[in-house]
């Protein structure tokens, strides 16, 4: 009996989430690493961004969505936001029953095997760099390692305008780098979800020498390991014409969309609005 | 008796309210053209922006903060936000029984007594822009008036990250503002609370030939008159030691305090957090 409830929950979909948009570049690596897992992928629009909000208020928020994805009945929940992980995955693991993995812990380890002169440099939101949870994983990992963060706030507005490559892009990341640069840090973590896709430009400005950890691909890699120790990796693919992922959002699902579309080869069909005040 | 009740009436506060910080010029204005008044101001910073949303879902967040300022018991409400302005005044305006003013249409007048050529510009946040508010007023006014409107979605965390004068601003709003430079606009509207703030880099690139609107300023000008015009002006000066201006956020009061003090003279000595969701 319980082997055969054990077969059912495999076939149940992964919730992700996010404040906005940024977390599609988890679910990204999610589709390529377990292309049969389905997903249900939630974007606060209506509040994002997290960044600048306190940890009361995200781990509010954070609480709604956990609430709002059980009902969607996932087998497991990742928190695809860097803010909302550093701020409330604490309190959400005692919550839910559901095995849950955020981001910042696989990018703190990945950052801590790359590095080989142990300086590792860290941009993220205003939020995570205040809260110093990658330094915490870093150094439990690491205790000798020398973490610099470094709030980047306008690099999400700059993405979300679309200025993936762009000279004013490039000037500000300059501003923001030259610090981390000064350091001699041999490795950064791309600490916010939307960071990877002006990846190319803090590449170019951090030069050659400094490894760039995004994430999103080690958190789709622990959350793998995480299906299988709990025996819910999925291992057939979806039957053909099931709708496999599913995006809901808090508001503007038709701005969600038409950006999603804009960086995800994948295509969101479609995307619902709903009212997470109410969770 | 009336009259007695009436007299109490002036000395209640006026709720002012704004997504954020951006509604600060227009308090600004406030107490510069009638200081005998008291202010009751709310700043959504848990949920800023209003710029991306909806409609529905800023004429929801508008309604909680109406319900709260007529908690502090204030005699008028101001919707200093051009977002919630376009998007929310006219359902506010059947809700409540206060005098209720917001800042499009005091800007859209002042437009169209300014411009000469009949070419009046719009700056705003995407909603804004989308509501074409400021094309209905202005051509209420002047029918042949040809209104050219521009969203400018990273001005506000241009501001926000105080680069008011700064190269990567001015480059921002070179591209911003090229195509109503070439359309011959002789006027120009601030119409974000924000942008005030910036003005002396957007008159930098439209040239001294085109004027600002700042809805501020005629918003102010017009709350006088429908005090007065209500009969409840205040003609007197709150008693020494009053305080008379109050200021509330649903996140973050520290960093809101800290801002609020950078651009503002008169010194904001505390901010309280309350749960707007709540109302």
């Amino acid at each position: 009996m319980e082997a055969a409830i054990e077969q059912d929950k495999t076939k149940l979909p992964i919730g992700v989430f996010d404040s906005g948009v940024g977390g599609l570049t988890v679910v990204r690596e999610i589709m390529r690493q377990i292309p049969n897992e389905s997903i249900v992928y939630f974007g606060d629009t209506a509040r994002v961004p997290y960044g600048g909000k306190s940890k009361e208020t995200v781990t509010k928020y954070s609480r709604q969505i956990v609430r709002f994805l059980q009902e969607q009945q996932v087998k497991a929940i990742v928190v695809a936001c860097n803010t909302a992980s550093a701020y409330a995955l604490e309190a959400l693991e005692e919550e839910t029953h559901l095995p849950i993995i955020g981001v910042v812990k696989p990018g703190a380890k990945t950052a801590v095997e790359t590095t080989r002169n142990g300086k590792i440099g860290v941009i993220a939101t205003k939020g995570t760099i205040r809260s110093e949870i990658y330094t915490q994983y870093i150094q439990q990992l690491n205790q000798n390692a020398q973490v610099v963060g470094k709030a980047c706030p306008l690099f999400v507005s700059l993405v979300e305008e679309g200025l993936l490559e762009d000279p004013v892009t490039e000037e500000i990341a300059q501003r923001y780098l030259s610090g981390l640069i000064d350091v001699g840090i041999d490795t950064l973590i791309l600490g916010c979800t939307h960071y990877p896709l002006i990846r190319s430009t803090v590449g170019k400005v951090m030069g050659p020498e400094v490894s760039l950890v995004n994430p999103a691909y080690e958190t789709a890699k622990e959350l793998k390991e995480l299906l299988e120790e709990h025996h819910i990796l999925r291992s057939d693919k979806p039957a053909l014409g099931t709708n496999q992922y599913r995006f809901f959002v808090s508001d503007g699902a038709g701005d969600f969309q038409e950006f999603a579309n804009s960086i995800f080869k994948y295509g969101v069909l479609s995307a619902k609005e709903i009212d997470i005040e109410k969770y």
